[in-house]
């Protein structure tokens, strides 16, 4: 067996970016999880900001969520539009990501898809308050799902600098915002969705 | 706002290899958790192999581990000397890490500090069966130190792919093999530690 050279480890080859976000989910693809993952979340009412970031909508909303009985905190949420993860092939209107941070740094996104349907008073919320830091109620409860079922892998930031290390939780219930309000969102940005990026023989977890 | 530019994603540059492995763990920099991530290992007393995979001695062993109420499966144990870690600038004499994989994929490294002292009847066991495939019972328990208190932290694997997005566990009781079996053990690799990696800004903690 030949040894590695430890006298020479400027010249080891680093393996990364094979584990890339967005990807297609698929039920196909998919494994039921025997361990679950039980998501639970305790977001506050009361917004920061809201900013265009040049990749996004994003709000500063602070709060807390339990991701398998581990302490996460919310940092933000953003906007794209379309959806950059597709499910069973099929891109929704829009998906909106809450970024959450652990203590040892570890990024937990949320990911809730948006489909057109019945109006948003979060969204309208967020846009009466657009590039404005002062704060702001809203109501978050209509963009988040009933059903916490998800889709999980581990994937990256799907924009620069894309880091890797992201527990991603797709949850499978889109939520709706008007036809008029995700005309409105394009006139921000027509496209904001990172390309879908290769499986790479990742395991992809379905919830119960 | 300048946006990103999405249609010519390619050029976005992405970070990665800022969270590397091994570092140098200190109590000063280290920040106790308030969140406690209890440790448990459940492993054969039943080894599948011993083999010199070029990067030191690995010993095919399976079991389990609970790390923070989340299942892990061992995949193998392996041998590095000195210790890759340092922990308050002390190096130790050879450093254990136990490599596990849950169903998403993610890693996780529990590594045991050996210094010199009681003789491992558990090494003497790995000797014996050096580049043998058959099966044979190794007590374990005796390079398993009593307390599971232990530093954490977000890093890599420590040898080609250098994997990112491993989750260490540094256990702070060291274990001992006796002089005579260290020395033998440099027969076979007379420093096989990866050299120290830069911390770049990642939160150490440190369990009680």
């Amino acid at each position: 067996m030949e040894q590695l050279d430890y006298s020479n480890q400027a010249a080891w080859t680093r393996i990364s970016g094979d584990k890339q976000s967005p990807i297609a989910l698929s039920d196909t693809l998919a494994i039921k999880n025997n361990f679950e993952t039980v998501l639970s979340f305790n977001y506050k009412h009361l917004a920061n900001y809201v900013r265009d970031t040049g990749a996004g909508i994003e709000v500063g909303l602070e709060g807390t969520a339990n991701i398998g009985n581990r302490p996460f905190s919310l940092k933000q949420f953003h906007i794209h539009t379309p959806s950059e993860h597709t499910i069973n092939n099929i891109a929704y209107d829009a998906e909106i990501h809450f970024v959450h941070a652990a203590s040892d740094g570890r990024l937990a996104v949320v990911a809730i898809l948006v489909q057109s349907g019945a109006t948003s008073q979060t969204y309208d919320a967020v846009l009466a308050h657009m590039n404005k830091t002062e704060h702001f109620e809203i109501p978050i409860d209509d963009i988040m799902p009933a059903s916490k079922t998800y889709y999980h892998y581990i994937g990256s930031l799907t924009t620069p600098p894309l880091t890797e290390n992201v527990e991603w939780y797709v949850l499978k219930q889109p939520v709706t915002l008007s036809v008029e309000q995700l005309n409105h969102l394009k006139t921000f940005y027509s496209h904001n969705n990172r390309d879908l990026q290769a499986l790479n023989g990742r395991p992809i977890i379905s919830s119960n």
